[in-house]
């Protein structure tokens, strides 16, 4: 169950990011869902660094992660991301990564998320961006 | 069902692991994990190094990863490793990250593997590293 | 005395880019610079990955960095890069990194490459890219 | 002009540090330049966490760099850091990296960093670091 809104960046990869295997590493693409999040805030309207700014922070609790295709440098990628879930303090994202060209499907993940204020207590995520998934 | 041997590496938090947040970035584990396995080959007697010369690489084709605690630039950590399933094409890792000085378990994960040939096609472990289960 | 060709891009930093002192790390901006390379050839009408497929590397032997100013996660970024010397098998790339919405100077940079083959000997930059510098 | 004391440490090189020219990255070596003076300052009888913690921060304003030849995973690096100048409100560290087993010196550096506060002002080291100098 996917909401109706899914978040669509396209970059190219860094060559920093690929590794002596030539394609790009798999510890990467961790920091490429990283960014589809921040892409996603931007998208609807907000931004986590503003998130962040109201004293709320959105910690990763679990990664899931499924790797069937690598991507070379030189690779434009497209990364797709949706929340699959929401709730009053947690929060599990979910992406797609794909080879912006080809349209091959390199990557599967979701990751979740709780929500926590400046000293690290579990707390409630703001209303407005309880709409998110709306 | 883990394998009796398990590697232990200890070490200190480096700044660029850290983010905004001032604790230990998320991708920072995966990175952590997979020198982990390069640190259990060279305590099982071999090297990772020496299992690509031989024309073999173990891509990574699943993460599941959960985090329990945040670490800090200035920690020192212990990463824990060990095979959790070897099969003839496919091997599978766990472990654990803990605050070395506390002993308070951080992280845990476990990556799995399957074994390709230069061209990429998927193809036997060789015997040698297969003992490693035993 | 630059070349009239400045490539620019924007993008905004990335979480992982930050370190524990809420700003961007300094060793993420070498990455930037990279990036800033690729981003060059694009704009000239090749590309990196191009100039790899034959035969040819640009292997980073120098790198000055004057680091003027702090960039945050949330910041939006634009980097400049032109050529300050190409001779026919060096090459002098420069930098310069702006906050894109406040145009306040961050960091300026130059890296030196010289251009290798597969065996990892000097050789010629190829005709092509060489009028890079025109 | 050196000071008598020099820092050194050991470790493998990450795969994660490499890129698809199979060597080191060379934004690697700014981290493992970062994690020498964190190591400088365990071996002095100190640490910089402690530095951060008394609300000064030693903030990086240049780099200098020269690659002279590559590592590549598997290696065991050497890395030597010192202090080449020490003033009240700035310092410079130098750096040499090594291949461990060969001795070959593949990387030399220089970082200059001014001494801020919490509030990005410059101050004056504290004296108790300033000894590191003698």
């Amino acid at each position: 169950m996917t909401t109706a809104f899914i978040a669509e960046q396209e970059f190219y990869v860094r060559y920093a990011e690929t590794d002596a295997m030539a394609i790009v590493h798999h510890a990467s693409y961790i920091v490429y869902l990283e960014e589809a999040r921040s892409h996603y805030a931007r998208e609807r309207g907000g931004s986590y660094a503003e998130f962040e700014a109201t004293g709320h922070f959105l910690v990763v609790t679990e990664i899931q992660a499924r790797y069937m295709a690598a991507a070379r440098y030189g690779d434009k990628l497209r990364v797709r991301c949706w929340i699959e879930e929401l709730k009053s303090r947690r929060i599990t994202f979910a992406y797609e990564v794909l080879n912006a060209t080809s349209g091959q499907s390199l990557m599967t993940a979701t990751t979740q998320h709780i929500c926590v204020d400046r000293a690290g207590n579990i707390t409630t995520i703001p209303a407005a961006w309880r709409q998110w998934s709306l």
